[in-house]
């Protein structure tokens, strides 16, 4: 049978969506009451696992889940060992350098050498600053980054940044992205070349829907 | 000021309690409607700042907050550069390794070379499986780590176990346990030593306060 890994949080109810649109069913997930961390598909077909979205990739890297729906940030960040499939176009967000708003500062090249960053995402910062040959600390944090500079703890923050209202209610401003997200389909490079449970085929459906999608959203946004 | 780091979850509710009892209010974090992550004492003496569990030593070690309360299995994993005061004798939980009950598996020398240990802990798991000389492989995870097992990604986890109800809920059973964890009071160590805004009284308060409540829930256990 085969097993779809879906991220908990903000890109959930899409991803479900999506596998709906390919005859899959897992909005059971979507039910507040349910604790259930594995379900079947109506069809019997696949299973659905819901985890954490840094956890997606780790499932699909060892085979346990053959497809799953991350976000580009944690493929970016994890660097993990799948396939790379399908740009899902939605989950818009961006990766940004972020400072207070009273801050000097209006780019990432005005940081001092040994200034601080705080990220969840310390990969991604190391990478950018040290390709910038800014040897800034970069301080891991693993919730409310915005809290660094506001507790003076960190002179900017790496983080991603969606509608930009926590930013806004916590007096940052974005001085830089380092690069835009979205969610993206991956599967176990093992189970796609071998074409396990016609994977290929799932995978014609999903990649022509989110074109669909996307489309739609366009036409939407236009008219808008 | 003195600012005090308060950790999100488990332990906040007896760690306000028990500044409450030295005369530090900061129950305001316990009204379900705020979003503060910071609020000043109503003495005006002290703030305190709400974040993540792992990041209480992370604030405490940049000086940016002189106490912190937090778990042992916090200062253990990530061995931040803090000072440990006091063991505030609440939170009480323990490191474990577990397998499924149907595995045969029942000691972790059962377990065989290459096998997969998932963890959120992978520092104390890699550290406990090494002292055993037993070569297996940490798969890294960011929650619900019973799913390990349970979709046969990795023989054993190592989790922090505290009722135990989360392991017998998915089939699980406790084979070791590394260590026992309860909350401890943190300080900076640089304002420990020069006893910034008469750090060493509150400390001394807090070491009491904590005996007390201590030898009261004794007395409680054993009338009970």
């Amino acid at each position: 049978m085969l097993t779809v890994a879906l991220p908990k949080g903000e890109l959930l109810k899409n991803s479900i969506r999506l596998l709906q649109s390919v005859g899959l069913d897992f909005s059971a997930f979507l039910d507040s009451g349910t604790r259930q961390l594995q379900i079947p598909d109506a069809t019997g077909l696949a299973k659905g696992l819901l985890v954490r979205a840094q956890d997606v990739p780790v499932y699909v890297e060892y085979g346990q889940a053959q497809l799953g729906v991350v976000g580009y940030d944690v493929l970016r960040e994890k660097q993990p060992q799948v396939a790379h499939l399908v740009d899902l176009q939605f989950g818009h967000c961006r990766m940004s350098v972020a400072v207070k708003a009273s801050s000097s500062y209006r780019s990432p090249l005005d940081l001092l050498p040994h200034d601080r960053v705080a990220s969840k995402y310390v990969n991604c910062a190391r990478e950018y600053f040290h390709s910038l040959d800014l040897p800034v600390e970069i301080v891991p944090l693993y919730g409310s980054v915005e809290l660094g500079p506001i507790t003076g703890m960190s002179e900017a923050i790496v983080d991603l940044v969606s509608t930009g209202r926590t930013l806004r209610e916590n007096g940052l401003v974005e001085i830089a992205t380092l690069y835009e997200s979205t969610a993206r389909l991956i599967a176990h490079p093992l189970s796609y070349r071998l074409n396990t449970g016609n994977l290929s085929d799932l995978i014609s459906k999903l990649r022509e829907a989110s074109t669909v999608n996307s489309n739609q959203s366009t036409v939407i946004s236009n008219q808008s």
